[in-house]
């Protein structure tokens, strides 16, 4: 089983500022439902492009999702209370994203954890930036892992986020991200892993290609998890027969059923 | 690198067929043109379709290519006296495809390759039949290396087949040969390893989006060299993304090539 994080939901994104400042409830509530419809597991939500309202503008998403939809939700925020008051409004164990092991996001993140019915995007990222290689990514998520489980999280609710760097500024960032998935999904048995799949391909033309590809690749090594576009049909077409390449969709039923409905492009 | 081994010219195939029946040079120019463009590093030749005229078909097909293209071919029989003689009339060294475990073949092909200047595709078939898991594809590709290497063949001329399997008829045919291709550039290093893609494929609707996908994840496990259609658009395109996301592609000079020449779509 791979989950689809869906990660339109964004305030980043413009349509969605708009809508969010208008509070035009359909305009989320269809660009949800698409997502939920077209496969997603979470739907992602961050309001956080607001200085001074995102937590007004998270609670006002949260009870416009999930008037729409029923799948459970991502809580895209580094701010503790914005969290705390986001977690008191779902109605489904979410996922929190996120911690890292920067000083002051992880003592902020780890008192609001401890107990708490959930899962949590843990990124390989503290105080002196960005892991140089996989090796680095892995001592990391070691240490993530321990603080995690020190609050009696356990191992399945953590999704380790390798940190996706773009391939065009360094040739060394795909096959990075690939073997620290792999190393993490060996050596800390039974976490599993995310990434946001589209960093990749920052700064390259046709990125949906480099995407998808990257997805494979990124499966192959074990990844059981991306924040994505659930609306790039192509993307979930490579997903769907990924997983059934991996043996994880028995006597290709997912796959045929996909291809029923059109959703796999020859 | 990776090695892409073009799989056109194959007299089972009937347009072929009926061209070297008619002996329309120009067909078969045109086609293997067309491979040479697509970025093909061999022309894989089979003339096996018609009983009792293998050698002579054979032959024509080798004049008529290699008056057309500079790129090398992989000579494809189980009968090594087409083989000796399509070995004598080749211009540059040539892979052959293929050797196997199969008794008959193993004593028939050893002699054949001893003191060649060629590569070998060597299958992971015995008289047994099918390998059963990656275990046995791994313990099949030890005997064939340690057979080669016996009269003296270096590992980088050795291409190890894994024999992929339809994905349609069981569902662990995929992560099988993912795993096998894995565990033998792992535990037999310098050899490369080779496959018939489009064999996962069979029995499945829209094919094509699977042997895409499936390159992708054989290519992460380290594959470096497939028999496959340069052709097919879609493919070659996922081939030289997963190639620059697996670190081979300096400043992906490739990849943007391949965009300015319009052979990448979003």
């Amino acid at each position: 089983m791979f989950t689809v994080i869906g990660e339109r939901i964004n305030t980043t994104r413009k349509p969605v500022r708009q809508a969010v400042e208008a509070r035009d409830a359909a305009f989320i509530q269809a660009d949800v439902k698409r997502q939920q419809d077209a496969g997603a597991h979470y739907i992602d939500v961050n309001a956080g492009a607001r200085v001074g309202r995102e937590r007004e503008d998270m609670e006002w998403l949260l009870d416009v999702i999930q008037e729409e939809v029923s799948i459970p939700l991502c809580l895209d925020s580094p701010d503790p209370r914005v969290l705390e008051a986001a977690y008191e409004r779902v109605e489904r164990p979410p996922l929190i994203n996120s911690i890292s092991l920067e000083k002051e996001r992880l003592n902020n993140l780890i008192p609001f954890l401890r107990g708490k019915d959930c899962g949590v995007v843990a990124l390989c990222m503290d105080d002196s930036g960005l892991p140089k290689d996989a090796d680095e990514v892995l001592d990391r998520a070691r240490q993530l892992v321990e603080k995690l489980e020190g609050i009696g999280m356990p191992r399945h609710r953590i999704y380790i986020d390798p940190l996706v760097q773009p391939v065009s500024t360094r040739t060394e960032h795909g096959p990075q991200a690939i073997t620290a998935v792999r190393k993490i999904m060996t050596e800390l048995e039974g976490v599993h892993t995310v990434c946001g799949l589209s960093n990749v391909s920052f700064g390259l033309p046709k990125r949906r290609a480099v995407n998808r590809a990257f997805l494979s690749l990124m499966m192959a090594a074990g990844l059981d998890a991306a924040i994505l576009d659930p609306l790039d049909a192509s993307l979930m077409a490579t997903l769907i027969t990924s997983n059934m390449l991996l043996g994880r969709d028995e006597y290709c039923m997912d796959y045929i059923d996909a291809v029923r409905d059109g959703r796999i492009a020859d």
